[in-house]
């Protein structure tokens, strides 16, 4: 990699998830956001103005006065594109950026299952990877996916275990903050003083994202991990930080001084590369009870640690504990980045 | 039963479940609080300055200048008394009120499993209360326990399924209120904007009790219901009303429709009886998928009735569904005055 | 009046005001809602269906299936309407509405400042009346207006200072529940674990209506009373329940037992007549420094009491206070129909 | 000042205050904490086990094992010491050290008033140190002491304007953040949904120490500055930031655009010799109305600068705005360890 900053181009740039991206590649040590790019409502407008800035940092000067463009290839010149593309208009837009030979990595939902997208956690499978190695080292357009924010932290808990024991059975219950519905997102008069029982499709990818993310890769094609998640998803009134309490049932006996400790020497490829936003170490667990909270561990490393505790037998799996993540640092922008630094490392940029 | 109200003391009584129980009888049909009493420090003084009063009703006024007693038997004259004590002291007091002769229905958790004390929920065993009939009809002491508050919503929940089907499973996942913990309870500074994934002695409870609960008697002793509970105790921001994620394997095959029918049809002995705190019906079975939410729905039925929404398949278990019920009232003051009103209209006060 | 009750429609009816109205008039002893109506998009829908339910109270039965009206003359029959209008649509309406003869009673801002439209709360103003009393008596429409959310409570209690001493500048600084901007209002993102400080539109309604609903009447015309009001109007993330730290200067000295006993003497015509949702008292004044709190008064006298306390003097006002009123109830949906109450009482409906 | 870093004690180490110094003080320039005391019960215990963790960032490995120390000069070797005491013991713990000869600077109430003690907000009156300096250079004991959280904010956004108009009239109102309570605090039962208008004593703070603060000091003396402020203070539920509303009267006439450029053209003598806590700017006034916002401002500046917003004519005083300051940070142990840095630039330490 040179040492020059690579620039970067920005889809749905004014959401919350686009601004978290600003937010996080403010002084980025390898990227810089050269282009913002948003819906034809804000295009021609100076970023500040089209975005209504809802992070707790402010918003940096350098980009308030950019002026916001279109999500056409034609519009924007950068090789490598970010997606924070809402759901509704990612799936086209995406393929155009594809087909107009950039690298998409995106954090939307529409590619994240397509044959051709590598769904990457990168301390999890960075090798599958390599179903995109080829066309970007002949310079043609790929996109290479960010999990949903409620898969990341549990599947990245369960790699270590998956490894030394193998996941068989994987049953969990989320607890997720607000900040995952992005903006406007739930109205406060929904969320106040309440949980509300329900996700619209939620369930469904953290049933079915694992076992991609955790499978193999054979002749270039990605075979599903033998793995069935069962998943009920709540949203709390908390701002930021998903907390997930997961029982799972492994391929042979663990102790749980031997899971402790599989959690505690994990270290993966991002960790070995020495990534700007990879964590040291991936996965804190805690041996007091009480931890992890949201409000208290969901900026650990930066927002891209994932912590867990609680582990302890269950009757009807081998065990059960809680994981904490924070959904849209490691669960969205965060994980996103971290993507491109692995691709940036390995030299595909 | 007669038509004169029947006097009762109050354990307890400054303490959050203590002022609800107030809150709740304050125009009751059939009690009427004629003693208060507290720890030493409270007593003596008016009640109204001995107590912190935190209920969204206003405290009546016939019960502010009424002069808090100490829990002592020598202090209290009232055969009915209800105890709101806090557990660090409810074994020793309410065994002191038994031994002289009094009947104590009590909200804390101290005598729940001794073998001489039904643990009732009303529309779910109160044929256990025969343990203590010949002992009320010979006018000696006993105690009856209410449930804890995360027990009884989904015990109530499980019972038209236990009776049609059989219960043999259970996998529980809370998500509890904080006026749970009592007050002071939880400081705002720890549950702010936070999630608590540990409620100390909680688990224990929720996984013993429905146990009890859905038994039998057989020769005026309680056999356990053969059930397996799992749970996993968490504190929201929420200020009433625990949601629960419940997953259930049944002893033999269920359609989703014949679960929701035994839900919607289900009716027990305080709805027969008409007691005054009976919700008609005890259960509401929601269809949109979005409910149960406890700020829509916690104060259904005066806060006694159980809702149950989402049911589904699990492929660990047979279904899915969450339950709701109001901590506070069904699942402590409310609860234990319906037990009184069971053994009212039973004729055994 | 007679025993009969009378018909009202609701404009409006599906968002969260006309959801108040809905559930206030659920058992309403006087007016009954026989017709519910609301934009064409909700048009010819069952009203359950149309209506995203937000209510603590159930939905009642009879309403769920009624089929939802446009807002329009000709397809509502009722001579006595409501209006839960939202201000980007409410003039046009009501004012055809009342020109088709019909009474509207009106929680909407856009009709409160004209000349022919009393802004009344019943126990400050109810001689304002008059102005429509001869139009209402010959069959001919008429707009009658409730004040704005954070007037209410505020104004009432100003209401037997000025009787007593008179009213001169009044300085409000204003903690306004989320409940108040509607819904869906704000994101939930925007307002947890936040504070507005500001409120678009907000203070200047706070500035002006109070003038006229403590004016005079003379000869059929309003005449602003002779007070200063200066607010400042901040979102605070609470439910129910708008508390505002008020300061004032008055006409003449005034000991602070003679104000407080002016508040705890205070009663009205609503009082007098026995109006089904007249609060007894409609005042509250508490000695206790702590109080009143949003979560422990705002529903007293089921939402239409106005609390207040902490009265103390300012160096640079006569005294200080805090004023608590619930913004939905006595702010909204309750205080329009105690209009109507009142209209109904004096025989003009 | 020398390049080796200055070692410090840290009394009242467990509590919220003293936990946050903790954090700030983790990776400090200059100050390192040698020494952590608390209360007879933790003396002796790891850090660790002694204080309940409730920061965001974790507890740095290097205190995590330190044994507490008892607060007693006897026991404590620094110099220079923090005080994060409870104000129930400050008075004579302070008192104690000082007499020891050791250099206190505390965030407590007890000493703030005292004729020796500067009240000092490093940017608003540096000069009063020099009331200690003798003392300091002839190395013997001192108090410096750090103004109420609710204070601070305030004064420092009213100094540019005292310097340029005079500041005569102050009337504020108050909402401030949970974590200004300490911990435990409020109970969560207390203030989740509500807001509390009673903070015992914290109006008289307010009202008092900004006179000292912007006075003279004449012969080593303390002048009160000739201003009256009023004071109505509330707690909200925001986990840290106060935001207050406030009002002026100045000495002469100002412009709108005038009193923004003071604001906007501030700096002090912690800017000048670029003191490490030091925000530059240390006042940033929001154009946009909707601006400040405790969770999207208090963290400008590391919680260390003051915003201000929506400035505007009162009819009353001259003008209205609204401050907001983070409570803790620059409220409380940012603001401490800013005064020592201003100490140690000088050589005083």
């Amino acid at each position: 990699m040179s040492s020059k900053k690579i620039p970067v181009a920005l889809l749905g740039a004014t959401g919350s998830v686009g601004q978290k991206f600003v937010e996080l590649l403010a002084d980025h040590p390898r990227f810089e956001i050269a282009e913002l790019a948003a819906s034809e409502r804000s295009a021609g407008k100076p970023y500040a103005e089209a975005a209504e800035w809802n992070m707790a940092s402010p918003l940096p000067d350098a980009l308030a006065a950019s002026s916001v463009k279109t999500c056409d290839p034609a519009a924007v010149e950068s090789r490598l594109v970010f997606s924070a593309l809402d759901s509704s208009v990612a799936e086209e837009i995406e393929s155009a950026f594809r087909d107009a030979g950039r690298l998409v990595v995106t954090n939307a939902r529409n590619h994240r299952m397509d044959a051709d997208v590598p769904l990457v956690i990168p301390e999890v499978n960075p090798d599958h990877l390599a179903v995109v190695e080829q066309k970007l080292r002949a310079g043609a357009g790929a996109i290479v996916a960010n999990p949903n924010c409620s898969t990341i932290g549990m599947t990245l808990a369960l790699k270590p275990l998956h490894d030394a024991f193998g996941v068989e059975r994987v049953d969990v219950v989320t607890m997720q903050a607000l900040s995952g519905a992005g903006f406007p997102g739930h109205p406060a008069a929904a969320l106040h003083d309440n949980v509300l029982p329900f996700i619209a499709g939620e369930e469904e990818k953290l049933e079915i994202e694992p076992r991609k993310i955790l499978g193999d890769l054979a002749d270039d094609s990605f075979r599903d991990a033998d793995l069935t998640v069962s998943a009920a998803c709540h949203r709390v009134p908390v701002f930021d930080g998903h907390l997930e309490a997961v029982s799972v049932t492994l391929g042979k006996p663990a102790t749980e001084a031997a899971i402790i400790e599989a959690w505690r020497s994990f270290t993966s490829e991002p960790q070995r590369l020495g990534l700007p936003s990879a964590p040291v170490p991936p996965i804190v667990y805690f041996d007091d009870p009480r931890l992890p909270q949201p409000r208290l561990q969901r900026d650990l490393g930066g927002g891209m640690t994932v912590s867990v505790g609680r582990l302890r037998p269950s009757p009807f799996f081998d065990y059960k504990f809680v994981v904490l993540s924070h959904n849209t640092v490691r669960g969205a922008a965060g994980g996103t980045v971290l993507i491109a630094e692995l691709l940036d490392a390995k030299g595909l940029l």
